[in-house]
């Protein structure tokens, strides 16, 4: 079944408003699940509001807390999320470090003691639609062994980079595991095999079956050894900016993930480029890309983010895909 | 053969001056090779060193031309590397960046028209020692295909992350692509399978096969899809920050690769922690990860720079390995 934007909206925020939500703060929360979803990102939207609200109602997230700005060095400021909506605090977070950016050129925001963002990519998109270059990334709970070892000790660290562009933004939205939890066992009811080896079974065996890999608890950082490296560094990065819990300090229990640290870059294109000339620089590296010989059975190359678009033209028009269960447990909160 | 770090540094200047490196810069250029051997990265140390002099010789690298700042915006600028030797400029850039961070905060260097600046994790190591956070990375040729494609047009550009620590500095200097071209070429010789699926084969089949993979011209980038994302993220925003050539318009020919685009970013610890306390945090996550259960046939969990000092420690008592035939082709030039 597929409902309309608007719809899922609404309904997202009457019940934000039931648990204590402000008008305002619940239109923007409403709003920024029900555009994941709208860009097909399921998983973290509509999916993923029935845990936002348990987490609200055991206390692990608080409705009330807006974020603050704890310290300034300039162009760098260090924010406390003070365990509120992660995904409100962290676009209050960007917006704040593009504001810093149309001063200074570039500004940082290191944002502390925060909850789960959602869906990352949202404020790459956020900082493109304000014609910034933007760099995000969040820890997370330990979720991955890093390289070497058996054992969940480093988070995927989700890594976000974008580009703004008049005919669309090239937005990079990664975790630093190959596949999600959600992902592995998406593929594990369906009966499939991953479409790329996606982490050891208990034996230490590479595999792409999904079954093996959750029972093992072993998924794969993206290539090996390299991602392990990524995720340990950025978690590093960002405890540092901000002075803020690092991944193994957070609740492993993902109902009581909480206390994240995230860092947020923006650079102002137009103040690097006062001329114009950077759409034509980026619709050339783009023509560029478009134009690669396909690999067997592809279509054609896509640059990141622009599935993203076409999925939100199609959801806009016929509406955002729903799990009618899923959607009848939301009407019921 | 091992040679000690003094008499590789001293022939490499020899060379260097002879090639009309003033002495000031025949000196950091010569360290800067040895260092790289010294930390074990072989392939851009002293191997690399004959192809450095051809592309002095051929008219490619100007070896007197220094980087100058072409634009200020307070904390980030614009330098043009004027084609001199990469390692110098990249080092000057770091350095430039170090000092913007010590003012503001953190600081950002944008550098085009660069040559390559051999190893990627030499700034990476600077900016710790300055006890600075240092992120660079840089573009390359086209020598990845990009997802879905069977084409080399994007770039491996390497990414450097670190971070300083008393104990040892933790430093992450990882090419996109999951194996070099070096070592593919490495490990067909040996005759030796990759440890990890690193490319296609002709036909499009996943394979741990370097020489297929060499044939194919189709490597991996890390993590499949992520990585292609990232390397084309990363070559955009180094595009736009220098306003510097992207991937594309890089002459493919390794002895041509000229005009690359690199970007440096530093962020001062000291003025993040003016009472102290970063060696406090960093080294309890690298407790955390060092109790990590090993996986099968591992000794332990390694942090990212840490072999790198045990080789580094090696290779200063003992003298650095060196290959015969490379050895006498540098002292013949």
């Amino acid at each position: 079944m597929r409902i309309s934007f608007d719809v899922i909206r609404d309904e997202l925020r009457r019940i934000l408003l039931q648990e204590g939500f402000t008008p305002a703060r619940a239109e923007r929360c409403a709003t920024l699940f029900a555009e994941t979803s709208l860009d097909g990102v399921y998983s973290h939207g509509l999916n993923r509001f029935p845990r936002f609200v348990t987490m609200i109602r055991q206390g692990t997230i608080d409705v009330a807390a807006e974020p603050v700005c704890v310290e300034a060095f300039g162009v760098l400021e260090r924010w406390d999320g003070r365990r509120g909506p992660g995904n409100l605090n962290a676009e209050i977070a960007m917006a704040r470090t593009i504001e810093l950016a149309r001063t200074h050129g570039m500004g940082c925001v290191a944002l502390r003691n925060t909850n789960h963002w959602m869906r990352g990519g949202t404020y790459g998109w956020q900082a493109a639609r304000a014609g910034m270059i933007g760099i995000c990334w969040t820890n997370t709970n330990q979720n991955l062994p890093p390289w070497g070892s058996r054992e969940p000790r480093i988070g995927n660290n989700p890594l976000i980079m974008a580009v703004p562009r008049a005919a669309g933004a090239v937005v990079l939205d990664m975790a630093l595991s190959q596949f999600s939890y959600g992902a592995l066992a998406s593929y594990r009811r369906q009966g499939r095999r991953l479409s790329v080896p996606g982490g050891y079974d208990a034996e230490g065996r590479l595999t792409d079956d999904p079954g093996a890999i959750e029972e093992a608890g072993r998924p794969l950082p993206i290539g090996y050894w390299k991602g392990s490296g990524l995720s340990i560094l950025l978690d590093m990065i960002g405890a540092l900016l901000a002075a803020g819990q690092p991944t193994h300090r957070i609740p492993n229990d993902p109902l009581q993930e909480a206390g994240l640290t995230q860092v947020f870059l923006a650079f102002d294109v137009s103040r690097l480029f006062p001329d114009g000339g950077v759409d034509a620089l980026l619709d050339e590296i783009v023509a560029h890309l478009h134009a690669s010989a396909p690999a067997e059975g592809v279509d054609r190359v896509y640059y990141p983010g622009e599935r993203t678009l076409l999925t939100r033209r199609e959801n806009r028009e016929r509406g955002i895909p729903v799990d009618p269960d899923i959607w009848a447990a939301v009407q019921a909160l």
